[in-house]
């Protein structure tokens, strides 16, 4: 709504009327006022689209049947498009995302980035080529008491990391789940070779390696389809061995009843110890060694500048899912504002590398299981 | 961002660079792509409006100096603003929103409506007359569990309605605050009679009428100042008494260290119950005889449509203030709808009745207070 | 079990078979070996009183018919009970111990001590009197982060105390009940004539004005049966002014569905605030100006003294209601291990004059409500 | 205190004045007064022992110097113990328990058993040829909410058990601490070769097989010591495999700061899931397929009787640590009654077996630690 600067136009491919991401990415770009949607090619029929393009109110000769149409035609326009968020099923990142980085438009791309370690790194060195903008919506890591955790650890305010906890908790597809959603999650052509491993379990290794700043080294991994029939992995757990020495447990499930979006981070140092839960996102819990536990709130005392950056609303007000998605947003926002200055700088947002990170991520998880849990390597690779 | 029908011609009276009121209205209205904000009156000097209009984009023709000019100005244009967000200190919202609806736009305001009973009436019968749409930003009615709590209340799952216990709790006002807030909100010539109980207790006593769906009949009430040399009650605690012989506790404050915006709500029927608090809104515990807790989650099993219509994303997916602010402006740009498709639908947000009942609520309670916290009646008045 | 000193030798009366608080008395008693259960008089039938204290345990010329022969019979005897524990329904109070203490006996009594406040001013001049030990089981007290909140009001860490909230959930009472603790709760006979205000309001009360230090000077009361055709209060609600300009709220009840033994206190004040829940007795929210929230637990970094001495475990290893009832026996039996030496020690537990306060308390609230929930003052009275 | 049956004369090996977990055997044991402490041999130095004999009461000739003594003395005496109670630095388990069993005793033991499997298997043939009671104090599955899981996974409410996921998060050890717990604790000599595997992990592992019924078939595991120079791990993370199929992660720590008992169980199966957590041990979460979360509570709806013969208190009076451990006394107690009646009654308590399981895993753990985290095998072994 606000508008310190001419608002950035945003076209979208995926994300038709029933598809849950697309409406959160709208909501995320609508919330500060700092984009308008001026073009779509929304579903995988040209019919969908442009039934999906009229609902949100695109004039018909820019809601296209097909992405390639889009890229086409926001390309020659003078008011075209100047970024493209990609939020299709995975299947369709890497020919979309290339493509449109090739033909120079900034892009958004949902995780996990692409299927293959080969497609990413084709992607990244097109992104560098290029020069665009390249955003990943690793949108956990948006939440202002992440950026508070990550603070903490760099200040040292934990001393050294020793142990990271991720956890990330789902229940939705404990039974042979129908629907749009479930059916193209489970589906290896369209979903890619990891199931939950990729679908959260790339969120979770980016929020540990995120707050930590921590690399992986090592990885030892049991994947699991505990739905018969299943094709994909619906449950994924692993050993982790950080750089350093710090070392780290990963676990997460989308056949766990009754668990909704439950994903939770804790780090443990030498000095002290951060605690979160996606689910209570306004409360960071820290420990001390020899001190009462503290809670730290989101816009309360104690909280520092990389939270506040991401905060709108005072404490007890609280702020959730879309708003952290939308800082996400905002920071690409600021970006392509600094571009238009002129100016370079560092993005505050996930970029193609973090993309790239978590593809090799599945990548080594994915050789692990297959192995049968062995012990499984990032050194010197990727 | 997504725009089924035409955006609405937004533009705000108060909400200037500082204000924390107004920032969340703007964000309110732009989550969903529903309005465009084209001019404003953005706050107490000129100057300072037009910078503030600059700093958001707006045309330097529609950053008007003063709300009068507002007026005026949208009112001659034929793409003049259709609606007035009332964002002031609360001593302008009369002599806004009267000339407001006098001049036939449609009205958000913020609470407390007005200082007076007589002007709210005032107010109430000039809106009746001009046949425009008034909302009063009672924002907490706007989250899902809410919704779904008095969904269940008119359903019968609690039984009778017997007690219901509304607090508020917060602890910014604790010492002798500096800020602007903290000044307007302590200066009874521009916030009113009522200090807590204006800001906060009015929304204490919407939640709880709105929810358990009964009309209160008396209060005894102790207001309390207890920062030295404040003029305005900064806590207030009282007990309540609805129709049909359902017992309340109303307590609300700004002095309890700590507290952050604390707002909890628990009705007990003769079947069942309900405790919700606003720092966790996505919960809602529901109790029955002789079962189990059950903790209904919003998007999640047992969850109805009155909440499903307020609802953006799946379970577990946390939505907050500003979805819940935003649900009162979707429900205004849906009636807005109706209105340009020559329908009249119920409002789905709360009215200048909503408003004019809290007034009447502020000032039994001053009543209440000033005779020692005598019980004062609310039958056959107002 | 263990023994530092001899046990002491305990009778008990009340506390039969089926009686829900004798066999809590019997397990705090029995927690930290310091008693030996040596007679009892433990029903309301010399039969049914045989079979109790044959299910424990007592020779059979030790387990009486009546209160009246147990006292008679264990002050002959040279192994006589040293103390007696009255757990009898609330109208044999007064009759058991005033005869116990005129008899020369300690005495440890249940609250609310007894139903008048001229029978709870007689009963305090027999103990002055008979110089003998007198405890009523305001077991809560017993808590140790109750202590500890209790030692911070006094260190003066809340700066000084301006608003106290005390309520006290249950919901076992929101059907007409039957039962052996039902009926008897609900019998003005048996029970007095404060239902839930004497049950548990008298526990709030004590709760509130032993963590606070304050002393209360004014009460308005609201008093309700809801379940048709009790005759006894079954909800109580109350605004409360202390000395020194503290203010108050009281709301405790039986019929809140859901509510099992929610007992909670929160005290605020001009420099920090602290927050308790008997159902998550080990830890205690402290809030400071400025400061993040901290969490204290029990036998953790910050707690004291005071929490200290009535701790048995380490931190995380939870302690619950049998130690903090067993608490109460403790200090007890340190305050007749003391006269054994000869020493004369400051009582660590709730005397006959917190019995007599908190009868002083239902007498106010009975005189408020009975005319309609006015103010009633506390000073120059009792 | 109640004494149905005659008290059972219990001897006591270790657990002397500043040693924290015979302080929690005896407040165990006390709890329902069925057992009388009449001897020990409380300390490593006959000084010692004597000293902290003469503290808790026993009589001189019966607070022996040496365990050894105390067997031979109390074997002679007509009014000898009949159980031991081990509770001694772990070295020690293995010849006081095996010559205490020799000689006839009764023992009840602390885990872990013994340090290695050879001990183990031997410690269990003595048992089984003696026909003595053996109970290890695997003290939390002693809690009611406990029993209420086992009891719901084997009536089938979880379908087929998943996933478990098992935590114990301490944080004592973060440092290099002293005083006397930390030190043997630490000291391979007396604690064994596992630290925190030992200590914690093998309850968190008969939490695991207790709750979920399944046996183990496979571990991965990664030991670290994290503290420079500590010479036992003091962190511990492992993936599991249980027979059937299922899936499991277990990790455990003592340097995690800002725990302090953490233990944390979930189970998820094709219908249900089930969490729980020792620091809140009345409260039980269970999930169920397309249905709202129930919380179920300790004493109140929705539990059954393998939780109601654990339970002393209604529902909201709050039972924890003592309580439970206490659980596994009265257990063993009501064994010893059975016995003395000639009957012969299913153990409701751990016994021998399970402490050998528990030396199996820890031993197995060790070898895939060893092994660099390889995949280790429990079938055809132990």
């Amino acid at each position: 709504m606000s508008a310190h600067q001419r608002p950035i136009r945003l076209a979208m491919v995926g994300g038709g009327q029933d598809a849950f991401i697309g409406a959160v990415h709208r909501h995320a770009a609508a919330l500060d006022g700092r984009y308008v949607l001026v073009a779509g090619a929304l579903s995988s029929t040209p019919e969908r689209s442009r039934a999906s393009g009229a609902a949100l109110g695109l004039p018909p000769e820019r809601s296209y049947g097909t992405w390639q149409e889009l890229l086409a035609g926001e390309r020659q326009r003078e008011d075209g498009a100047e970024i493209i968020s990609v939020v299709t099923p995975n299947h369709l990142h890497f020919p979309v995302a290339l493509a449109a980085v090739q033909a120079g438009f900034h892009v958004i791309c949902d995780k996990p980035l692409v299927p293959t370690l080969k497609e990413a790194q084709e992607l990244e060195a097109a992104v560098r080529q290029a020069g665009t903008a390249f955003a990943v919506t690793y949108n956990y890591s948006g939440y202002p008491m992440i950026r508070q955790a990550r603070e903490m650890v760099r200040q040292g305010r934990l001393g050294d990391v020793r142990k990271v906890i991720v956890e990330y908790h789902q229940g939705w597809l404990a039974t042979r789940q129908t629907g749009k959603q479930a059916e193209w999650r489970t589906d290896p052509a369209r979903n890619g070779p990891a199931g939950a491993l990729g679908d959260i379990g790339t969120h979770a290794e980016q929020l540990a390696t995120f707050v930590s700043g921590l690399a992986l080294e090592e990885v030892a991994a049991e994947l699991t389809a505990f739905v018969p029939g299943r094709p994909l992995d619906d449950d994924a757990s692993m050993l982790l061995r950080f750089e350093g020495g710090a070392r780290g447990v990963l676990t997460v499930s989308q056949i766990e009843i009754g668990r909704e979006n439950d994903l939770r981070l804790s780090v443990f140092g030498s000095a002290g110890s951060l605690s979160w839960r996606q689910e209570d996102p306004n409360h960071l819990v820290y420990d001390q060694l020899d001190a009462p536990r503290q809670i730290l709130t989101r816009g309360g005392p104690g909280t520092g500048e990389a939270a506040g950056a991401m905060t709108r609303l005072p404490a007890g007000h609280p702020e959730a899912f879309i708003e952290a998605f939308a800082n996400i947003y905002r920071a690409v926002a600021d970006d392509l504002a600094a571009r238009d200055r002129g100016e370079n700088i560092t993005p505050d947002y996930p970029t193609v590398r973090d993309g790239v990170q978590g593809v090799a991520f599945m990548t080594r998880v994915l050789e692990s299981a297959a192995g049968g849990g062995v012990w499984v390597s990032f050194k010197g690779r990727a």
